[in-house]
């Protein structure tokens, strides 16, 4: 038995996604990708174009686990507010399908993965691609979701919370 | 031929609507309510309880127009992110139902109800009461929304947007 898991980072313009799965102990990847919002279109249009098309990406990977960043309000409220929505049509779209959401602070994913909190995108996507054999991340926007995906796997991993039923 | 109208007053615990049908220019009301969120419920899960009644309400009004205030982010960032959630969940409900969403902001509301930004919401209540032939607003969350869909309805009116169509 195995366990996908789907990270996720929201944006209203353009929202990354990795699938990983996670079998006996093994990370591997299996996708990963973007969606694109149309810059043109009205905000409520693209909030239903990508509640549209996350609900594709979650049919077509039936992700048990969703993983998305926890958000800590910066100095653009306006950011946080837009991304706000984008946030709660994902997490909807997430519970529509029953797959369970998490949310991990971004500097704990990058300590997770790669030993620094400070890390920086290029630090993250090296030792990703070392993790899951990828000659490249050919979506940059892809690779912070890739990121949660697998540090979530690492947390499944550390407490074992599944251990007798995957054999993680 | 009538058209019907949603207002809704998006919230994180609470979200109220609003109900109205526009026919030959008589302003009609159909209901009103609210959609409670458990406030011990994870957030993931408020948003996906928020989604599901919402489609409910949807489903049962059908309206043609959804209506939603404009949100300026004031003081306080942390609930204007929260907000932002269930604003994203109720614009990718409206839009999944091929509803259109309207957004308009509480100043114009409270000034094309009452004739006046600065009114509270007692006066919004006594001009809606008076102008829907309500005896009372029995959830007062529920009034907010109330008034976005009737001043969405004088909006249309005033330009005649449908006055073919449905002889507003």
């Amino acid at each position: 038995m195995s366990l996908i898991i789907l990270g996720v980072d929201p944006g209203s313009r353009i929202t990354g996604f990795g699938v990983i799965e996670i079998n006996r102990g093994q990370i591997t990847h299996v996708n990963h990708g973007v969606i694109v919002m149309e810059a043109s279109d009205s905000f409520p249009k693209r909030m239903h174009d990508l509640g549209m098309a996350f609900r594709e990406v979650m049919g077509k990977y039936k992700p048990h686990d969703v993983v998305i960043e926890k958000i800590f309000l910066g100095k653009n409220p306006d950011s946080a507010f837009k991304l706000g929505h984008a946030r709660g049509v994902i997490m909807y779209e997430a519970g529509l399908a029953d797959s369970k959401v998490h949310e991990y602070a971004t500097r704990a994913v990058k300590k997770g993965i790669t030993g620094t909190g400070a890390a920086d995108k290029e630090d993250v996507q090296a030792v990703l691609k070392v993790l899951l054999h990828l000659q490249a991340i050919n979506r940059i926007d892809a690779s912070d979701a890739l990121a949660m995906a697998c540090y979530h796997a690492f947390e499944l991993k550390k407490k074992a919370v599944l251990s007798r039923a995957v054999n993680l």
